[in-house]
């Protein structure tokens, strides 16, 4: 039995869940609107699926509802932000208009922010740049759930990697988001609640042999990268950008033990915007929509995005369908 | 028989190779260091192994030897150069102060190199950055021979992308340099010289089906990327970095055809540099080395570069080990 809900219903009940645990007005709309676009989108590991998770951490204390993030203009190109054990979303709208001047006014701009939460899909943060005409790329890091190629014990995190750049003449800008992890860990626990096994080569148990069973990486085992060596040292990198660059923690180092029911990271996240006017002299939007062209010519059948794309399309038509048991969880959250 | 030839005398011997060949003086001398410095460093796919493939192409007309680059100061911290279809290594060179200058006063520099040919490995331009305490990013598209994730025919070049950081107390940055095609062209030639078979899932024949036989990938065959789609969206990725954002060709643009023995993709390239001075709150060399630290203690028996850096070390006190033949053909390459 689903649910058809119009997405600003979503959004709407989302943000009472939020604002009900303690999160400031403003920041609670930021965030409603970023699970409701995964649900919208079809990135269900990151939609309702987590409101449990952003709940549990905010009641147990681990992140702050009430932050006021505290943005540090540190150069021409250059904007760090100290979220105050906020989320990173909402350290994120703080900066945004700032990083886009300092983009256009340069032609780049590092947004760096640290002591932040981020539970989400890195896909919202990087596409509403495209839009206004900006090439952006994010990283983030999470807890130490993924072994280093060739290592022995988890170190990195799943360390998502988002990319977005304008396509002119597209509805929408070409984007991908990419967990650095053979998996996100969303999809670990869908896998692990559905009862499916993981593919191959995703993960290993507490003793360090290689296993399918999700439960068996969720419980004392850990995630492998993907793509062997070249995934591991993308990962390393995304601990860098997102951790030692912004002055956030490295995925392996906070320590959530005593607050029962944390599930956000608390590192930092890497965002670089470039204004391609200042780049090639021929415009970039062109040159991109030549290259989807060219992608299409090759069979490529779905373009990173397009799935979201179709998913969207559908969900702002017809509404998000969300199971009657998941909207009265839900609804009951909002008063709780 | 192999001799070992000291690492000053293999650059003097190639720069002479470079200059019999139309190559500016300046020119030559960055080519041979760079190239000697990949043979030094074990970096054989793009060691002297590459000198036929340079001077071929520079033979055929199809490069510039005697090319200068023209730099264009587009923003505060933006550098475009138009190489003047020479090599991308020049451009570089010519561009080098003004982007650090760049990084250092705005925190970000964006050097975007178009018109440019790139046949060597990505770390030695990112690595030199790191020593003087930048983080450096590096992408470069280069010719149709990659098949884009779920396509059917090659778009996408073998499209390296390399990172450098600072770390403090250690020799060495930390350094990696990785196709984002499942093998790099140069090793596909070095299996297909040796009769040796790839690994799996690293190419295709001609009719599309997966191969082993580098013979089959070279000869209208073509390579995978690395790690499913989502190593192809970062091919993609640089395909817009390397060309859109710089004003290059993509892989798929330029028509060598008419230029026999020609083997440089006349391409673009990307280079990011950070002043990480500008971020966080503690000092960046020194999280790096805590990362490092950790890496070591969960067993990770190397680190990206660290092959290179031993293979560098030894070379440098014992000399470069070259086959007598391989000596001889550069010797008469130098005096044809």
């Amino acid at each position: 039995m689903q649910s058809a809900v119009a997405y600003p219903d979503l959004i709407a009940l989302l943000k009472a869940i939020f604002v009900r645990n303690g999160v400031r007005e403003d920041a609670a709309a930021i965030l409603a609107e970023n699970c409701a676009m995964c649900e919208r989108d079809g990135s269900h590991s990151h939609g309702i699926f987590r409101m449990k998770g952003y709940i549990d951490s905010l009641r147990s204390g681990w992140v702050n509802g009430a932050a006021v993030p505290i943005i540090e203009d540190s150069a021409p190109s250059f904007c760090r932000i100290d979220a105050e054990n906020g989320f990173a979303q909402v350290a994120l709208a703080a900066g945004r208009r700032l990083a886009i001047e300092k983009a256009r006014d340069t032609g780049v701009c590092v947004l760096a922010i640290r002591n932040s939460h981020h539970l989400s899909a890195l896909w919202p943060d990087v596409e509403p740049f495209a839009r206004e005409g900006l090439v952006a790329l994010s990283a983030v890091n999470s807890f130490a759930c993924t072994v280093p190629f060739d290592g022995r014990s988890p170190l990195f995190g799943t360390n998502p990697i988002a990319f977005a750049a304008p396509v002119r003449g597209a509805s929408n800008p070409l984007v991908f988001d990419l967990a650095t992890s053979a998996m996100s860990n969303g999809d670990v626990q869908m896998a692990a609640r559905a009862g499916k096994a993981l593919p191959e080569h995703s993960g290993v148990d507490a003793s360090g042999a290689p296993t399918t069973d999700p439960q068996a990486v969720l419980n004392g085992g850990a995630l492998l990268t993907f793509g062997g060596h070249k995934g591991s040292s993308i990962s390393m990198m995304i601990e860098l950008l997102g951790a030692a660059l912004t002055g956030g923690n490295f995925s392996f180092e906070f320590d959530w033990s005593q607050y029962a029911g944390a599930q956000t990271p608390h590192t930092g996240q890497f965002i670089l915007l470039i204004d391609p006017a200042r780049g090639g002299t021929t415009g970039f939007g062109d040159r991109a929509a030549n290259l989807v062209e060219k992608m299409m010519g090759a069979e490529v059948s779905r373009l990173p995005g397009d799935r979201r794309n179709s998913a969207r399309k559908k969900a702002l038509e017809n509404g998000i369908y969300i199971t009657k048991d998941n909207l009265a969880t839900l609804q009951a959250m909002a008063q709780a």
